[in-house]
């Protein structure tokens, strides 16, 4: 269906569906009742948008997680996008297939998209809804950023950071697959993950030059970046700030993470920083010409140099 | 994953599946390899956002249409709602779903998107790719207007107007089911439909009041602006324009047409729109004040008030 609107509408269990939706999101829900949200990006600022897919048996299992958390980090992961810009939100929209024993709860899965969406100030501006076997959420975010800030343009010279702590949902993960609970001070980086939206604007405030969030793992997007801005890094695998039982090496392949990296020429106002988001921010290395033809990621334990191995990829199915 | 790039990555199936994709559609990808795409709305024009999702054996079944068919109506299905608010494309993000079989030969389907990007002036702009066991297709598009126009606005004492002729996907659909060919005049209008963008600019230019693309059938698509403007509507269905072999009251209720439904205070030039776009323009129905208690559609055949029955549902899976 081409219905945008999550009010007027006609009869029709999918209609009831979005209803009893939009009820637990209350004023979140921006819209006109049109085929199209209308939105306005404030003069001088420009419109980013960025469309990020939570889908049962790829992205999350349905067993580990309740409805409000599946709801919550989807739109949880599709906000950081908009953070790694340095944007601000100004429209969510929800493009959701929801199985039969979902729709019975549906409350459920609406209110952990409805906290998170308004965690980031997020206004619900729109979507679409099939029913289907599996869990599949597509969230589109629109943000205004002035200027956004991509991952193209860290310079040499310039020193790499990271916001928080590296390594518990890669560690929650882990302890499900093996059978166990994962610990209390784990489980909450994957259940809860926050979009650093507000500390991304202090960062791009503040001199950041390049960012991404982490979302395949510190050591790929670090390659991201380097690729993107033809450039290398040297991130000191030690300095890498992890959660407690979680070693470094573990912390640069842990994805979901929804912490930034980014590049600066200067050393931020940590203090500030830390005072004000209650997160730290740590310097875990630099930006260097390439050694070789291309742009690389070194990863450095003191004098010895680290293979992290591949990337972060989702459990397989 | 929440990489909006379809150039600079890593790298993976995933990765290497996105670059098959972008190789078919050359210069209609314009990204910056970020996170987000970054996008501009010209001052004064407002920023229009729609998402719509193609779902195999919901929206439509795998034995019916080719791949490329498939990526073409998923996309005309999400401009045609741009078009329904006067709006411009300035870019498409695609979030798909893609089976192992399907993977084999995404060429096929990139082309489809492609044809459908490029002929409603879409550039490519962001997506994001899981695996799965059916094809999903989730099209987010965003589109420039000034002024947008919604479905809210018709008056009392305006005409309703319906563009090209309505039927063909119905009678389509009726045929598969029946498990026979569709007729060669029926085929392409539900394999091939078009976006009517630069003809909903055109109306909007020449006093249309209120408009809606007509993807649940011209008897739903009424309701719903009726029921967003507080008014009712009158609709001689005698005057519905039908595609060959189809009688006016199937074309009613005949979804996925993607022609518009508008209202506009006086007469059009017909000549003119005809003559320009080469598909007709019929006024078919009055914007009247409500008769009893709720905003209504009435639809007469001379004398004789019609009941149409339920608007239309997709097919069931």
């Amino acid at each position: 269906m081409s219905e945008n609107s999550w009010a007027k509408m006609g009869p029709g269990e999918e209609f009831d569906l979005i209803r009893r939706m939009a009820a637990r999101w209350g004023d979140l829900v921006q819209q006109a009742g049109d085929d199209g949200a209308v939105l306005d990006v404030a003069h001088g600022a420009r419109l980013v948008a960025s469309t990020d897919s939570s889908v049962e048996g790829v992205h999350f299992r349905r067993e580990w997680l309740s409805l409000q958390e599946i709801g919550y980090r989807a739109t949880v992961a599709a906000l950081s996008d908009l953070a790694a810009m340095a944007a601000d939100p100004i429209g969510l929209l929800i493009a959701a297939t929801i199985p039969a024993d979902v729709a019975e709860t549906v409350e459920l899965l609406a209110d952990g998209i409805g906290q998170a969406a308004r965690d980031g100030g997020a206004p619900i501006v729109g979507g679409d809804l099939t029913g289907g076997d599996r869990i599949s959420l597509t969230m589109t975010v629109l943000g205004a950023a002035s200027p956004p800030i991509g991952r193209s343009t860290a310079k040499v010279g310039d020193r790499v950071w990271v916001t928080g702590r590296l390594g518990g949902p890669g560690a929650a993960v882990r302890a499900l697959l093996a059978g166990n609970l994962p610990s209390a001070e784990h489980w909450p980086r994957f259940a809860h993950p926050v979009a650093r939206i507000a500390e991304a604007r202090w960062l791009a405030e503040h001199g950041a030059t390049a960012m991404i969030d982490i979302s395949d793992g510190l050591s790929s997007d670090a390659r991201h970046v380097a690729a993107a801005s033809g450039v290398s890094l040297e991130i000191d695998v030690m300095s890498v700030p992890c959660v407690p039982d979680v070693v470094p090496r573990a912390a640069c392949t842990s994805g979901e993470e929804y912490e930034l990296l980014l590049t600066a020429p200067d050393e931020f106002d940590v203090v500030a920083f830390t005072s004000r988001f209650a997160i730290p921010l740590t310097q875990v290395g630099i930006v260097v010409e390439n050694a070789g033809a291309e742009p690389d990621v070194t990863f450095i334990d003191g004098e010895e140099r680290v293979d992290l191995g591949a990337g972060y990829d989702h459990f397989s199915a």
